[in-house]
């Protein structure tokens, strides 16, 4: 990469302030919130406008300089850092919400639009967008990552709430893919094949979101099983029995016994389910409720808090959403680094005994989370940053859980995305369809420019 | 196409018994149920195996001969068609039903295998595939169509209830697409790009599904309206009061009298919404009746039947069920073709409004029925076969009709697909981005062989 004074010319020219060589820009671009190291970029461009980010494709295929999108930088494999010297094209000040109908159930929004902010905008109109990763992550780079949640087994992730994208490519054109429409047969699915992939095909200069209504009334009920079999036999029996909860999310028994520590709190220390279930009314959540209680019993568990109003049920879901601070306390300077896979629901047990005892093989530790009604499995590991034994310790476990979510029919990533890191699992995962993949790769870029190296990318 | 002796022994040598040069299979596949013309294949191949797929592939690649693959001959616009001397590759034989997991609720299906069929193995174990589009379809075709109908207001289509595919492509490879898990974010979503790709990008060799549980209990409603924007404002309601029903459908006054003729029902002749509402039992199905009657007041409506039994559903349903034999009664000897358009919830009303004038002016009268919740509207158009002015009128008034849907956001086809005779609106409804598909179809089928001409194929 070569910052020739012709190359930053030709970017002022179309860009002018918009551009910035401030070494603490860079600096702000130059990691994630998953991978360890940096990676700097050459140039910040500040886009206002999709004209300035077609401009700054352009600049780039004229010099052949390197862009990668950058939302809100909360990725957690790498899939924002710039390659070196390149541009980072931050789009956080696209954030326009527009649009909004409350008929349609739609609402478009710049890619920079960030998840609380839209949320927020749309309650007085008794709606919410649902997809929630936990970060306040921008809309276009959880598109970009298909990005899901804690309320994914109710409502889908992005592929399913992504209505329509508007996306700059790398020669120039801007395409509309997509329609209004709730569903349709119409022509190939460019829509979803940009949906997840990491900024390598294309930038998203907007997009347009399907909303759903708030439930009229939710209830939500912490559940503590003898084992996680036991769990997953529980969530089984609610689909069954007609409840779709709105989350369905677990925690294994020593997680449950740290946030106790943090937080003093007295929660039974065994695998922990908590379960939001919505109604027409209050009387119909509470029907719910009832039968959740009778499923706990038939399945080995019990209910051990219940919550109604929004502070109950803030308070009951705290031990659930204090997991990373307690983990913060427990080990203070930890860095850590987040598992993420998806198994089929009939091989989530197996897989969870499987992650016990390849973290006691490694001398490791580290909270379980799951968003258990989709099969995605999160592992908080931690250690020091500076202990490189613990981390070759944790990138032995990670890899060997990632395989064994592949051997049984299972993904390397539910909802993280590829990035860099996972890079390494596509030919096991995807076989020759990686090639095809590739193939697709070259057609939208060939002079590999647009986050080269991610996702597809050949390993360095 | 020339079936020179070297192609045809070629075929044989390959696949002996299972190729057809009768006259009667040639005729059996020469036509859909959608469009008036027939297209007469050279052979047909009835593909027992995934080995069958690949060597009709290799022959014709080394030939150079088109082949469209075959599931019931069920489609709508010209999707099954063969090439005029090509091959029809025929999978109605691949009907295996296997790897039936009721804890991961998914179930792999070869693409031969038929819905009700499938429904019918899957009924013991308390699951259900919901995707209906009408027609006892392969789930193969449905998949390659982004097939939906009826349950799509609550389960989606296909595009949401396929886990896995299978897929033969033209250079000789066989790719695993998807996994069994419930999301992903690994790779680019080629497993999308396939479904609703019409047989054009690869040859499905199976696929796995998303099972659901069969609802504990249900209940019908049958509304009547004084006109569509308040049927419309109901569903809207309904959304917002939390329910979200199993089907929601509509249908025009006109064809409610043409039913009542035709079946000596009593029906009140008004735009009329049937509602199925589930429930976790019978006492909450009946708790979101006594909503949805609720709504029915404010906006306007009455609820003028209701159903609990199986066999009063049945009954109840007729009418909505009965509007195609209405039509055939009511009109003996005509032909039909079936408006396929879907267009933002918010767009509805002046979309029938819109329909109903268009109709006017070309004096034609059709049954119109949408499912309602998706925003997708059908119109029977129906003539005599040799009317040629009558189906230049219907011609005109659909065409009319899809620019329209375009227009306003939505998309010229909801569910029956491109095949050859919605091609026109590619253009008007992808721009640039019809280019990029065109692009993906040369890299997938660079001789232009699988399936050629449809959806992304240049106009005649």
């Amino acid at each position: 990469m070569s910052w020739t004074a012709a190359l930053q010319e030709a970017l002022k020219d179309g860009l002018g302030q918009r551009v910035s060589l401030a070494s603490g820009d860079l600096a702000g671009h130059a990691h994630d919130e998953g991978v360890p190291f940096t990676s700097t970029p050459g140039a910040v461009v500040f886009a206002q406008s999709e004209a300035d980010i077609v401009a700054t494709l352009a600049v780039a295929r004229e010099f052949g300089i390197p862009v990668t999108p950058w939302g809100a930088g909360t990725s957690l494999e790498g899939a924002v850092l710039p390659a070196p010297g390149g541009i980072s094209l931050d789009l956080g000040a696209l954030d326009s919400i527009s649009d909004l109908d409350p008929v349609g159930f739609t609402v478009r929004v710049g890619p920079g639009v960030r998840r609380v902010a839209l949320n927020r905008r749309l309650r007085p109109h008794g709606l919410f967008f649902p997809v929630d990763p936990g970060a306040d992550a921008t809309l276009g780079g959880m598109a970009a990552t298909n990005a899901s949640g804690t309320t994914t087994v109710r409502y889908g992730g992005m592929r399913e709430n992504v209505m329509t994208l508007r996306v700059a490519l790398m020669d120039g054109r801007v395409l509309d893919l997509g329609s209004l429409a709730r569903k349709s047969s119409s022509g190939y699915a460019l829509k979803q094949l940009l949906i997840g992939s990491e900024g390598t095909l294309g930038v998203i200069t907007s997009l347009t979101l399907r909303l759903h209504p708030l439930p009229p009334a939710t209830v939500s009920a912490q559940l503590a099983f003898p084992d996680l079999a036991a769990a997953v036999s529980a969530s089984v029996a609610l689909r069954g029995l007609g409840l779709t909860p709105e989350r369905l999310e677990f925690v294994d028994a020593d997680t449950v016994a740290a946030v106790n520590r943090h937080r003093a709190r007295h929660d039974p220390e065994l695998p922990t389910l908590w379960v939001e279930l919505a109604g027409r009314d209050t009387a119909d959540a509470e029907a719910g409720l009832s039968l959740l209680r009778e499923v706990a019993t038939d399945t080995g568990g019990q209910v051990v808090g219940e919550a109604r109003t929004p502070e109950a049920q803030g308070n009951l879901w705290a031990a659930r959403h204090g997991v990373y601070d307690a983990l913060r306390a427990a080990w203070p300077g930890h860095a850590t680094r987040i598992g993420d896979i998806c198994v089929p629901l009939s091989a989530l047990a197996e897989t969870v005994a499987f992650m016990t005892r390849t973290l006691a093989q490694h001398s490791l530790t580290a909270p379980l989370v799951g968003h258990i009604g989709d099969g995605n499995l999160h592992l908080l590991m931690h250690a020091p940053p500076e202990d490189a034994g613990a981390w070759a310790r944790i990138d032995h476990a990670l890899h060997d859980i990632a395989l064994y979510a592949l051997s049984v029919g299972g993904t390397c990533t539910g909802e993280h995305g590829v990035g860099l890191r996972k890079r390494v699992y596509m030919r096991e995962e995807h076989g020759e369809a990686l090639d095809l993949m590739r193939d697709i790769k070259t057609l939208f870029d060939p002079q590999n420019l647009l986050n080269p190296g991610k996702v597809v990318g050949e390993l360095d």
